[in-house]
């Protein structure tokens, strides 16, 4: 099935192919003969899929569209302030030649006009052996992912005819904006401009702009966060000449184009745009590249002001264990205090990415929290990205936690947020369930609130929640009929696939379950201790197991075989009753603990 | 416990305050008395929650301020094209009391300097019996949530002092870009800068362009999102006078000052912020208002850069449906014509805000499923808001499944998709869980590849697959001391609470089950149909219903009561036995189920 997005774009590939107005730039000699009817789009995800229609593989050359690449790398090599110092970030609202040096220093207005790129172009370094332009050049191929190379006609004709540009370094050279001979800057400067690349070579440097500076396919991380943001800040007021306002207004993202009929336009976090058709307004920017953007922007919202929603609903849920309960039975006392504690243990559900906003609605909950809250679970299964605000407010509200005596736990599966809050010294649990947190909440507030009722670390199965219900008598004959089982840390107590073979009693120690996930690797179902069962999911049709379960630590089990089992049936039959009506019970005591589990993700 | 932002602004107003350069405003005579320590900062969230600290409820002149609100009012009242005849939308670089007219036409550069500000107050109807002023304050009300009110002093005192607007507004009447007497609009322009605001009434008039329009609190839409987004796009590129390339650098939000001290700064989506402190620099623009800003840019990554990444995880999942079965039991041929075609019914499971980029993951893996699938089901139970662009994607979606021959079904508790998608004429099958939109398609496939192995739509209970372990003779024993029980649309079945009053089989139609969720609101938990069982949760500890039951359409159930089921073990344990093994088996069947449902989310 074709992608509707393809389908989109061929429409307005084929809508704006009509759109005949402009000429391709004529000024340099080299450029002169291109098919003004060349017409690419290539639209690219932040994650490195592409959707292309059109002349996308034709060469051109990068021309203006190498300034943001340029500046970033001097932003990189010689830090914010000093190249501050020599380029200002103020739109000059004229056209990319205008001189437009401020009085008295000389410093160009942007990046983006050619005295400010120039100016940008002088500051990159030559190091480990590599000169200035090669170390440019590399940097334009690792955004776009593939060696690039110059166009020596190109240079060669640009180096003759811009005699304006040889104007600008000489003037830039005088005000000692440019601090070394200005001709080496100028033949690097053509140089840049020079570089041939493709709409989907564009594309991609777009994408990996929008990508924070990491290519999103060969993984590299070209840009750091920090002169990536000042790149797009420049591109949103200074990257399309004078009319930087009409398109923060009909466009909304930070674009560049170039006078060969390249244009590029990025969407933080979403999307790199490029587009390929040589024909110029009046502004030297592509005729059909400003339309698509235009109209990319509003059929597909890709305004930044549209797209900045995030984080609303980032806190799904704030509830207290009582409405997940652990699903383990204790005697009849302990159950009572857990009861009447329930509210001190309290867990927040969070979600999705978690920028400013979304670390706010957590920590406003947090602040909300009743005096009497001892324990407080943060699950962040279903979080994204973690933002560097949100972890630091994850450490704020652990310090705090643990000022107002309160104990703090993460569920989180990959655990990426509790080893940072542990390695900055903070006191955290970290599990992989909420089952399991649940589970370290109950014990926490027995141990707290009724010391003498926590559960034993050793449960023989005679007292096995799982076998109370059958009273002491009944469970004491069951037991006396099993064996017992010690395994170490890691050890395969149970193998997917085989056959059922007793229902197996957890005395002391963890187990973990696990089975193939949707994705072919393995998932953890669950994590299971003293007092559960396991084994009899493999009463199923086919009577075979359909979990691996692991030992997690040095674990205590006592199995009840099969064979006495199909023995009491035989010859006991009214233990038998009572054994099988004990497990139902257990077993329905866990599908409504799931229940729970997944209906905090079904509200209506 | 107080919130870790609230003690970070409280460390921010403190450093911030040390802070003592620049002059409060003296060039109107009524304001010239202010208290130059006057400091306040007000951090409104995209919900209507606000952070505050220092002199927040002090009231001074909206000043600037008033222009982007009036703007956006001219907009709505006159359409963007009529407006943007008069006004442009380029950043002037000049100061805010420049002249920065076009040559010829006379057209301010932008609403935000003094001359477009005036033409945007021209452009504001009289309406409803409410003059053009009335509108104006009504509108700056609406945005702040409660009314303003007009300082009759410092209007006096602006219409003595404003030589320079009154010269302004008759340049602008020559050019024709005012088109009534000039007076009046110098007038309610000078009131519309006179209006009194309070650091937490800018707050929420900022919260209220970041939520696109609608006050948080009031839910009052006060101007329509295009409007917004281009009053936020003109404050982005113009907002800061001179100061906008450094500005969109620095803090990377759109923003706009007031001479009486005011800050209000935007990240849409997320924040509305404002600061009051009348020193201002040499730009107008308040000293500490700028250095708060650019602060909490930084610390809390509010840099529309920043703040732009979504969406990159919006795919949760992508497979088939064995990794989920509904876990109803089959015939032997039933189960193997299932197992063999599972892989042509495929779940995507969507997460978070879907904006393009989200709804392009989602259309880039319907574009590679393999030729073979039939059914596809959109799981967007975890999805939070569905953007205008991925709305027309899940329509092109369904057209393009529709033209393949596919079918589809999403699963959304609050089902807003689905209804629109059939509203306009898409054929779509929508289910409030997972479960009953794998058992849509297990039925499906089994109706289109098998269809002589369709489940029978009224399973008797000596059918049921629960009891199918027992073999026939013994259920139908069983069977034999049910009584059928039948139930119209909506009627409660068994209500939680009630006690153990024995097991009961669905013969045809289907239950619902639902429980109190976190929030103290209903959920549903899940649907269950002919040959599924309930009733057995309430075997738990106090044997007392844990769910709700509710007939969901005509439903025929079959129970076995409580007291045969205790007759049973007294007289007959072997059937007894016979009875809750396979009750343990049927309940495994949907532990195991319910730890896949669970599993997808908990992947390492």
């Amino acid at each position: 099935m074709d992608s509707p997005i393809d389908h989109y774009l061929q429409r307005i590939h084929t809508e704006i192919a009509d759109l005949k107005d402009g000429k391709p730039y004529s000024s340099i000699p080299a450029m002169a003969n291109v098919d003004p009817d060349n017409f690419g789009i290539v639209l690219a995800i932040a994650d490195g899929y592409v959707y292309e229609i059109g002349d996308t593989r034709e060469e051109f050359s990068i021309q203006s569209i190498s300034k943001p690449f340029t500046y970033g790398l001097a932003l990189a090599d010689r830090g914010m302030d000093d190249v501050d110092a020599k380029v200002d970030v103020e739109p000059s609202g004229d056209s990319f030649n205008e001189i437009s040096l401020a009085e008295g220093t000389g410093r160009p207005a942007n990046a983006m006009i050619n005295a400010g790129a120039l100016t940008a172009t002088s500051l990159v370094r030559g190091s480990g052996g590599n000169s200035r332009f090669k170390r440019i050049l590399n940097t334009y191929s690792a955004f776009a992912g593939r060696q690039l190379s110059v166009s020596e006609r190109i240079y060669q004709s640009e180096l003759k005819s811009g005699h304006r540009n040889h104007a600008l370094a000489y003037l830039l050279r005088s005000f000692d904006i440019i601090e070394s001979d200005p001709t080496p800057v100028i033949e690097d400067y053509f140089r840049q401009c020079s570089v041939m690349v493709t709409t989907l070579d564009l594309a991609m440097m777009a994408a990996t702009l929008a990508n924070s500076g990491r290519h999103p396919l060969t993984n590299d991380q070209v840009l750091d966060i920090a002169p990536v943001e000042r790149v797009l800040s420049v591109m949103a007021t200074c990257g399309m000449y004078d009319d930087a306002g009409a398109w923060m207004s009909s466009v909304g993202m930070p674009a560049k184009s170039g006078v060969a009929g390249g244009t590029i336009a990025v969407l933080p976090g979403q999307i790199g745009l490029a587009v390929y058709s040589p024909p110029l307004d009046a502004h030297g920017s592509s005729v059909r590249g400003v339309a698509v953007a235009q109209r990319l922007s509003s059929d597909l919202e890709l305004h930044f002001v549209r797209a900045g929603r995030t984080g609303r609903s980032a806190l799904r849920g704030s509830y207290d264990i009582g409405t997940t309960p652990s699903g383990i039975r204790r005697s009849e006392e302990a159950a009572n205090v857990l009861r009447a504690n329930l509210a001190r243990a309290r867990i927040l559900e969070l979600n999705g990415d978690l920028l400013f906003a979304g670390a706010e609605a957590m920590v406003r909950e947090l602040a909300s929290l009743d005096d009497d809250v001892e324990l407080v679970v943060l699950d962040l299964r279903s979080v994204d990205e973690v933002s560097g605000v949100a972890m630091r407010m994850f450490a704020e509200a652990a310090h705090m936690l643990a000022e107002a005596g309160r104990s703090l736990a993460v569920v989180d599966a990959e655990g990426a947020v509790a080893e940072s809050l542990m390695e900055d010294g903070h006191d955290v649990q970290a599990f992989a369930t909420r089952s399991a947190a649940v589970e370290w909440c109950e014990e926490e507030l027995l141990e707290r609130h009724a010391a003498g009722l926590v559960q034993p670390a050793r449960i023989l199965p005679d007292d096995s929640p799982a076998l109370a219900p059958m009273g002491e008598e009944l469970a004491k004959n069951l037991a006396a009929r099993m064996e017992k089982l010690t395994y170490d840390d890691g050890e395969v107590i149970r193998r997917i696939g085989q056959r059922f073979s007793g229902v197996y009693f957890i005395a002391s120690g963890h187990v973990q379950t696990l089975m193939p996930g949707p994705d072919g690797h393995r998932v953890k179902l669950n994590r299971l201790g003293a007092g559960m069962t396991f084994g009899e999911m493999a009463l199923g049709e086919d009577r075979r197991q359909e979990t691996t379960v692991k030992a997690d630590g040095a674990v205590e089990v006592w199995r009840l075989p099969a064979e006495e089992i199909a023995d009491l049936e035989e010859n006991e039959p009214r233990l038998a009753m009572q054994f099988w009506r004990a497990l139902t019970q257990d077993a329905y005591t866990r599908v409504e603990q799931y229940l729970r589990e997944t209906a905090v993700r079904v509200q209506d």
